[in-house]
């Protein structure tokens, strides 16, 4: 028998409770032992509930328990889940997590750790919620140098962006109702602003190409300024909008972003809608690969991290090698990084476009018949600091998106 | 360093040695050890090629040498490979495959030798060519007790039914084009028939259920009967025919089929176009997963293999668990399974159309203009044998195709 603690009662780490107890007969076959929850942290009781015998308040009992193999960090955010996880790992205590924050700012460390005592740090729950994308990145895709990730990895944003889409809302309007659905959170910032995308894009980064990609280098972009006048331009050219995370290697070089793109039906994240998420990747010998699944919600959360708990039960004396070196992966300035344009600028077509074809060169000129006193207009592939410089020259710019097709 | 030896130098076998010169340096990384192929097992001889020094024409060169710890088997069919993977294994030597025939039809019994020797026997590139899906059916689901699974596994027949849909043409016209590409082979009947991905989601079925799953059992219908009118009316409804090959747990019973099937776009399946491949998946704590990529080709078959041949090479001395029995999964009889059947019928909606719902009761019916002497329905849902049933209470049936939405 595998004893295991459960740091955070809450929505993840409750899933990993009634997850481990609905299908405990399968679990503890294919882990080759039966895995038992022997405590569960939290500050708050919970009278009642089945986890309440199990209940502490205090992280040490469950440090200075020899019994307790592996511990599930369902907390959330840096501190104190760093200090726990750090001190469960000098301990020899494996840990599994759906932390991206903490793995995302001391994943190097931690992983480091675990390697020198022969037990584990995984994060499957970290990136993509429920669908299997660290472990694959690890084991399965070994054979391919990979030169790019693009994923859709937040769901947030995706149920308002397609949200959008489908009803024609503003951003407000959605942001609101996926709050009174439970799909953002009452601050949805991180969400909104594109950092929970980001952090995951560094972990996702930092496994594939080996070396730590530091989230705060990531140039990042959120959905807030998107309106449904954007969405309309998008539509009527067979487009969508969604909220990427891209990394990519360039010759010797990489770079990182997360900003919304519009893309077209032949991008295969084009269909991915509401809570979805889906991560597309490039590899030299694989070509095109893409995973899809929940990307958050209770159960699929906490799924990944019961397979984390499995993995680590079948590796207790092993450590699972992770291709991620503390080694700082230097990023490209984003201003080298090429895309297409789609801008909005105010005025007639007739009256504006040969000043702004003279500036651009040729551009794809859209005008909607429902929306008027402006127009808009996709440019050919130019690098961002191009765009910027051309921008400069043309007055009545009223936004900008980037556009990959 | 870690010598390995490769059987049968035709496109996979070639891939594999092409894959491992291309990444050697990462691939070295991530397996922690240099790979080195030592011997490449063909009948044939080829002058000026890379490999010639390594070429042998006898497989007892190869299992009588020590030096060998890792064989790839990328010769197809049962025989001679069955009896070189089963020496292999037995001597201790870990083999890696893209074989679906022999894993299909050996699995159990060359995993059970595997076992006993702590050594592997891994097939990653045998379903799904290089998308990832053995792997994280056996290490990423655990927690989830698996209740589903749809593929489409055959790159050949996607091409053609693909083919079909973009530019009106007949499934012999598609065929051709498909065998004039390289994607379908002189003799296509093992993928048109539907008999590859019948072996491919016995494959799937037996790691996701845990017994053997025989493919023998598995209810199979090729696309050979798709026509060019069929088509239409799918696109008419906004549908595409695809072939599935599904597995799925109905109560305590279980059942596969291979048959083309009609989905709409609300199914992630819908969108996966030409040669690639998906395979969905649901969990019953995970929800909807999809894995999606190249289903085939040289270099994506390769990538899998490679991938094998790193994770062998990580565990040397150490069997990989995998959930697979010898126990035979019974299959419940297809006539107790639930579809929508989409139907058509000679003779004029308005004359038939009472007639055929005092038998099938409430259906959908469709015309189409450009199609004239003839309609079609759709049923609700309802058992194969009440289907049959009811179908031969009908006069002038053309054609049935499974619909499911």
């Amino acid at each position: 028998m595998i004893q295991i603690a459960v740091l955070g009662y809450g929505t993840v780490g409750s899933g990993v409770v009634e997850v481990i107890d609905t299908n405990h007969a399968s679990i503890n076959k294919k882990a080759g032992e039966d895995i038992e929850i022997k405590y569960v942290l939290d500050l708050r009781e919970f009278p009642g509930d089945p986890v309440e015998k199990k209940l502490v308040h205090d992280f040490e009992t469950i440090i200075n328990d020899p019994d307790v193999r592996i511990i599930v960090e369902t907390m959330g955010g840096v501190n104190p889940a760093y200090e726990f996880t750090k001190r469960a790992l000098l301990a020899g205590k494996s840990v599994c997590t759906s932390n991206k924050e903490l793995v995302a700012k001391h994943g190097p460390e931690l992983l480091e750790i675990a390697k020198a005592r022969d037990i584990n740090y995984l994060f499957e729950a970290s990136c993509g919620g429920g669908i299997p994308i660290i472990r694959p990145l690890n084991s399965s895709l070994t054979a391919d140098e990979i030169d790019e990730i693009t994923g859709i990895l937040n769901g947030t944003t995706n149920y308002i962006l397609s949200k959008m889409a489908s009803d024609g809302s503003g951003f407000d309007e959605a942001l609101k109702e996926a709050q009174e659905k439970g799909y953002a959170e009452r601050n949805p910032e991180a969400d909104v602003e594109g950092y929970d995308a980001c952090r995951k894009i560094a972990i996702l980064s930092s496994l594939a190409f080996g070396c730590h990609v530091d989230f705060e280098d990531i140039y990042t972009e959120g959905i807030t300024r998107i309106t449904a006048t954007d969405i309309k331009y998008a539509q009527a050219i067979g487009t969508s909008i969604k909220l990427l995370a891209t990394s990519r290697k360039i010759g010797d070089g990489f770079y990182a972003m997360v900003s919304p793109v519009m893309i077209d039906s032949n991008n295969p994240l084009f269909s991915v809608q509401g809570v979805f998420n889906a991560i597309f990747i490039h590899g030299n010998v694989l070509g095109d690969a893409m995973f899809y699944g929940s990307g958050a919600g209770k159960l699929p959360t906490a799924s990944a991290v019961v397979a984390d708990v499995v993995d680590c039960a079948k590796h207790l004396h092993r450590n699972i090698m992770m291709n991620w070196s503390s080694k700082k992966l230097e990023l490209m300035d984003i201003s080298q990084v090429t895309n297409r344009f789609f801008v909005r600028v105010a005025g007639s077509m007739a009256g504006e476009l040969a000043g702004i074809e003279a500036v651009f060169g040729k551009v794809e000129p859209i005008s909607i018949p429902s929306v008027t006193e402006e127009f808009a207009f996709i440019t050919e592939e130019m690098t961002e600091a191009e765009y910027k410089e051309k921008a400069e020259m043309v007055t009545g710019i009223i936004s900008m998106i980037r556009a990959r097709f």
